[in-house]
């Protein structure tokens, strides 16, 4: 095997709600050879046309890619049988409903071969590859942002099924004593209605970067972070929980109280139910974790989307 | 490949906390040949050397198995680089802490294939073969009864992780006007403190077969079912959830009035956040179901873990 086989260059895309970043390279730090972002806008159309031109371009510069990857926000349509594989289907963002993401580059790249997977898949493959996640076949990668999203790998293979997880609107007990009737417009107080960054703003009544360290609303949206990592505990029995997203900074809490906090709310949940050494005072440091790869899981993770259809 | 290969003879243990189940044949219907239960007890030495000596008789009358095949209630260990790989571990059943449930097997049988998995993964593979899910690579099987537990497949392999799935302990949404405060004694109020059939009893003040159809323990029930379903839904995207155990028979209510009610309140709750045709008013009928093989998909299933690993 070649060189370039074993770190291939290769052209990634990570499709975000807010933005589009793309990258050249083999994976991340100084493999990650050049990026670039653009707004995600309403127009389709323009914004793939923008991305192709400079993926042309980078080929000319760089050689043409082994491959693609594009790791999208949703819901995106998996099934490689269906007529709309590759497409972003039912999203409520404007202009952007049924959207052919696939397509413009097929259209553009022929013949390359370009993976394509949820915005969270992505993340947590590259957490898998070169983060927290390396040599695990069972763990969770969740992002707790402007929503709430989760996926991971069972046994080896990234999450699908009928559509792919969309974990943020699992239902959650309620925390004693909280009255906020959540801000999801489908289940109202499902994960994403409690926990994600503009429910928290709902709550509290100003955004989590103003909250001081002893507001209340940390208590209440950390307790339900546990319930919800306990829920996902119970159904997919990973043996890492990947906490990502920009929620999990806290703000003038820190991340370190965050997940300080959050560990043992979990393990006061699970009550000591399941037994594993993952799931003791000491392991569960190591069992619900931040993202090593940080900001750049996402565009890492379509990297390695990309190598894993390098043919 | 000859015909003893396709349809090979194996050894089948379905392991419960009341009865094992053990069984000769090749699949379900007329192919399970032969079957025989004993009360599981307080003694599993005893138990396992009866069961060996029988399986040694059925060796005689119908020639060396393939392979054999344990469905086996939990907590058990299913990683084969553990030093208790096979073993039940931490249950709170009287006798059966960390017993060694693979070994009696593999001394009385040397060199033969053992397959070792937990029962509802073992059910749900034999759903997979013969029942429910068969060309399905993502679903989820659950049992409800004395307590509750779900396994089944993500991307065509049998759920594991950590230790294996506990879906039965995740946390729901309180319904509303619901004050039961669950008998689960290590989380009070999750799913399996909330509808298992002890449960219902201790919710109602009778067990479920006298309930009266229109007793609202029933509501109550279902809604907090839907609950757990939608969540397994979110989480795992399966492409169908097959629900057994004695619960869903639903006494004088009826088993077809309960999956009714459970598919209505799963939509309902769901709120078409996530659209797939399995979703729809058409689609959920075939989406939520009952197990195709009954009560035999346990003993099925570890036929199913047999031929798995049948070399």
């Amino acid at each position: 095997m070649d060189k370039n086989k074993q770190e291939p260059i290769v052209g990634a895309i990570e499709a975000g709600g807010t933005k589009f970043v793309c990258a050249v390279g083999s994976g991340p730090g100084e493999k990650l050879r050049e990026r670039v972002q653009f707004p995600t806008g309403n127009d389709p159309d323009a914004l793939m046309g923008k991305i192709v031109d400079w993926f042309e371009n980078k080929q000319q510069q760089y050689g043409e890619f082994g491959a693609m990857g594009v790791a999208s926000f949703g819901p995106v349509d998996l099934d490689k049988e269906s007529p709309t594989y590759g497409y972003i289907t039912s999203t409520p963002k404007p202009g952007w409903q049924n959207t052919d993401i696939l397509g413009p580059l097929r259209k553009a790249f022929p013949g390359k071969a370009i993976g394509f997977d949820t915005d969270v898949n992505g993340a947590g493959f590259g957490e898998q590859r070169w983060g927290a996640a390396q040599g695990l076949e069972d763990f969770i990668y969740i992002t707790v942002g402007t929503g709430i999203g989760g996926g991971g790998m069972a046994r080896g293979r990234l999450l699908h099924g009928l559509v792919h997880p969309e974990m943020g609107h699992m239902g959650l007990p309620r925390v004693d004593g909280d009255a906020f009737e959540g801000n999801c417009p489908f289940h109202g107080r499902c994960w994403e209605g409690l926990c994600s960054g503009p429910a928290i703003e709902r709550r509290a009544g100003k955004p989590a970067e103003d909250l001081s360290p002893d507001d209340p609303a940390w208590n209440v949206t950390i307790r339900y972070m546990a319930h919800a990592l306990a829920n996902l505990t119970c159904v997919l029995s990973p043996r890492k929980i990947i906490v990502g997203g920009s929620v999990r900074k806290a703000g003038q809490l820190g991340e370190d109280i965050f997940f300080e906090k959050m560990r043992s709310d979990f393990r006061e949940i699970m009550a000591d139910y399941i037994v594993s050494p993952a799931l003791t005072d000491d392991g569960i440091q190591d069992f619900i974790v931040p993202p090593v790869l940080g900001d750049d899981a996402g565009i890492c993770g379509a990297i390695a989307i990309a190598q894993s259809v390098w043919n």
